[in-house]
């Protein structure tokens, strides 16, 4: 493509309302604009972007025998009302109606349609397993559409979606898409984890999110810094044993602690280790009350609390809440000498304590010399914190440590949710109406062109991995009114296409400084420049990811470029 | 692909809702299933046609020198006010509202987001000529959908739009574009004309649509039956002569013609032919009455007129307002004996009127023995009738025949009708603030894949043009639960993939007959069969459009469908 037919309209100042590199970057290198908050326009470089990696998600989804198909962004309010959907999504789901008032979504997510679409064909287990996919524009209206395409309120996804009839066989289907998704972030280049994730209220089982590691990402993963192990720390397991410290039991003590209501203070004022204090908190499971107890230098993990419980809503006690149950303001609860209503779980390390701290239900006291099997009666133990940075790995390898990562994938076992709720079934081989099990798989196509800007960039600008970038080359004459500057740049530019490669030609009457600027901004992987050795036939090339150069002729270009880009 | 594995919902029956035959064969061959009014989902069948229409469209367009964008769905209103279509375009605007209440336009178009676009980056005519587009889905909200995917309410478009400093060079631009539209639809397979069309309000000079040929079509084409002129009806201008009839003028007399209004019963009352009657029918043009003359076997063309007076409105005369210009009713209006105040212009035809009849202004009278110069007072003749069969091709070649057209493109000059609205300005050469001049060029690519269906199918099904066609070989073993021919047809599959060709597999455990009937309806250009004779290395090659069959053996199989496919 010439530069001077196309649209490509770089700035040299860094926009203001641009908080992250990638967002800063897209603009800066002219690959979009804004039009309204949270939308915005492809220009031509992000476009071809978005083609090469929808080109890897093709491939990747055909590959593990997924088919394409195309469904409608506008999407009839009785699909949403048959999930039930169209009254729990809330604001984010955008709604409008046409010329005879009737209503519709504009597609957020096409579990409803898909499920309308394949429940009306099919009918029995002999067409099952069966794989969809498309990749089109979605709607969501956040309510805080920031970062650029990272987070916006159109935006482009693949979304897939399978239908079985045996859990063996969602299985079976999970773990290719699994493999195909790591294929393509693989060869988008990212780097990137598969983390275990919460299932949340969809009742699934397995689900993994994956996570493209960067500092702007808005979740924290816990990875072990050998294995592959990596998951949401939400979702990340604590395999830690506690010592207890071989030391004499001290008798249980009542002492006055006036405001000493954190573990931050009361560890201060008693000039005690954290590890000593016992955290106590009450929380409200589903109906009940239940104390947790964790110790002062951890934190709990109200997804762990609910998920033993198997509750739907887990929430902190409020004040009055905590008054009425445990008569004591929250800073000074405590597991002992509680009424037998409230259920009291401890953290394994809890076990471990040895003369701890505790709050003793009496404002402005605690209890210490604390030993909690002897002065305490605990309902049950369990894994109840928050991982930590230098935990063991869940998988018994290496140590945990953290990290932030944008979401770009998710693949999900739905289980019936949808095919329940909206009537999908067949018939099984004994003849008996069955819901069909489904999974879903997504990838968010626009915001994966922004993660990757997240991990190839540099302080002059873009660095594309080879992979996806807009173009491959790009050829720059250093002065196109010199007859062999250009000619030769339009020779090598013919001949480049010709050999399949994709080719910017800089062909713009601009200074050489603008050229360069432009070309390391835009960050193709190679540059070929055209300067005033074009008479001998000899060019420059410029590697964009090391930055290394040298002069070649142009008889021996064609072998370097093929060594450094294959063909 | 394999045809167990994807989702082609093949049906036996016709619906019953779907009127034309690529809407039938769409529903029957799997292409789509109906969401809602005038809303669909492309199965993978139709996503493969799709695609391959696309790439052609892609092809052409870069080609053309156009760069390939991708703008927003979602209009923030503003844009749509500033260019005033938020107020007159009227139902057909999809709207909606975001969580902060603020209005949008789901894009119809994309006038409005371009031109803010380039607007806000393109201040100079050195970065003129700009030629940009993009393949998105649109919305209108149309007031009676209809025939599937040729009139929905949500479809595919290419829609490019062009920026110039000069007319001279939207001239080269459109010429470009109108060369790229008539290789796209060649390339797609499609009996097509490249029709003159009405400018309409934009005030433009050219125009064309790209009309498919077929009988369902809301267009009539003036086409000449031996060159390459075709224009919409409207516009096409009449250059037949026509010579007097040599006879002697008879007086001007009156008539009595109780209630023989039309020209068909005046011409059977008096028995005259039509040709000798003058159709008198009065117009409002703006703010002014015109009695307009055509002869009796002629109809006046509207647009016609509007053009002669440069008009914005042009009505017919209500009764009401034809007895207050001429003091009679409608029927038996003339142009003899009218006042000053009202025109009268003739069609070049009523000139050669010989002892004419035409109304006498006066209820249940005619004058007859009329001969027009004599008796009347003409204020100016002109071009005033729709172009009939039959007439000479107003390129002076052949002779007009016409048609009905499906319009699949539309190329236009837009002039500076959105960049004065919207102020997208540029300094020329000589530092002057200009508007820009634009152009804008369309393509339904949904409504493409539905026209070619119509102009490729028999009563069997669908029969694809290889340009387009979802795959180009079906293979079907006829028996999967024979061992020889199954393990024949995968290795076919995997040796035609591996050559490059793409392939379905009919793998499904059905009869044979349904496998055959499936395969004529979904249409690919080369049919497979591995029936008994597989053991010997032999199958049968069926070419879909000609139905021509014969049996080859294995090894001379890759020549035979290399002949009947290229490569």
């Amino acid at each position: 493509m010439k530069q001077s037919m196309t649209f490509i309209p770089t700035l040299r100042e860094v926009p203001a309302d641009a908080e992250v590199k990638s967002h800063q970057l897209m603009l800066r290198a002219g690959f979009i604009r804004q039009n309204t908050s949270g939308v915005y326009s492809y220009l031509p470089l992000a476009q071809k972007v978005l083609k090469n990696i929808e080109q890897i998600v093709r491939e990747e989804m055909n590959n593990a025998g997924a088919s394409e198909l195309l469904m409608p962004a506008m999407q009839q309010a009785e699909l949403w009302q048959e999930s039930g959907r169209w009254y729990s999504y809330g604001p984010e789901l955008m709604r409008l109606k046409d010329r005879h008032n009737r209503e519709f979504a504009l597609g957020a997510t096409h579990e409803e349609v898909i499920t309308s679409l394949v429940r009306d064909e099919v009918k029995s287990y002999k067409r099952l397993p069966l794989s969809l996919y498309q990749i089109q524009t979605k709607f969501r209206d956040e309510k805080r559409p920031r970062f650029g395409v990272l987070r916006g309120r159109e935006f482009i996804m693949k979304d897939a979606y399978s239908f079985h009839a045996t859990q063996e066989s969602l299985d079976e289907v999970y773990d290719k898409m699994f493999t195909a998704y790591q294929n393509i972030f693989t060869r988008c280049g990212l780097d990137f984890r598969a983390v275990i994730a919460d299932s949340g209220a969809m009742g699934g089982k397995d689900t993994h999110e994956f996570m493209v590691l960067s500092d702007v990402g808005e979740d924290t993963i816990a990875y072990s810094d050998t294995s592959k192990y990596a998951a949401n720390i939400e979702m990340a397991p604590v395999i830690s044993t506690y010592e207890k410290r071989s030391e004499a039991l001290k008798p249980l003590e009542k002492i006055e602690t006036p405001n000493q209501k954190t573990i931050a203070e009361i560890s201060t004022f008693l000039n005690v280790a954290k590890e000593s204090c016992i955290k106590s908190i009450l929380f409200k499971v589903d109906d009940r009350f239940v104390l947790t107890l964790v110790r002062g230098d951890h934190e709990v993990n109200d997804i762990k609390l609910k998920n033993l419980y198997g509750a739907t809503v887990v929430e902190l006690a409020s004040a009055e809440e905590t008054k009425e149950t445990l008569n004591c303001v929250p800073g000074f609860v405590g597991p002992i000498n509680v009424s037998n209503d409230v259920e009291v779980v401890a953290d394994h390390a809890i076990a471990a304590v040895v003369n701890g701290v505790c709050g003793a239900n009496e404002e402005h006291f605690h209890f210490q010399g604390v030993n909690i099997d002897r002065d305490a009666k605990i309902s049950q133990y369990a894994d109840l914190r928050f991982i930590q940075e230098g935990d063991k790995s869940p998988d018994g390898e290496g140590v945990i440590k953290f990290a932030k990562g944008i979401e770009v994938g998710h693949v999900f076992k739905l289980g019936t949710r949808y095919s329940e709720a909206m009537d999908a079934t067949f018939l099984d081989e004994n003849g008996r109406t069955q819901p069909m099990i489904m999974g879903c798989y997504g990838i968010g196509v626009s915001r994966t062109l922004a993660a990757i800007i997240e991990q190839y960039n540099d302080e002059s600008g873009i660095v594309w991995p080879e992979s996806v970038a807009p173009f491959q080359i790009h050829v720059i004459p250093v002065n196109v009114k010199n007859d062999a500057q250009k000619d030769l740049s339009d020779k090598l530019y013919a001949e480049f296409l010709q050999k399949g490669y994709d080719v910017l030609l800089d062909d713009r009457p601009e200074r050489v400084g603008v050229k360069f600027a432009d070309s390391d901004l835009i960050g193709l992987p190679v540059r070929v420049t055209v300067g005033k050795k074009a008479e001998d036939g000899i060019v420059e090339v410029k590697v964009r990811k090391t930055g290394e150069s040298f002069e070649v002729s142009v008889t021996e270009l064609y072998d370097k470029i093929k060594q450094l880009l294959g063909n």
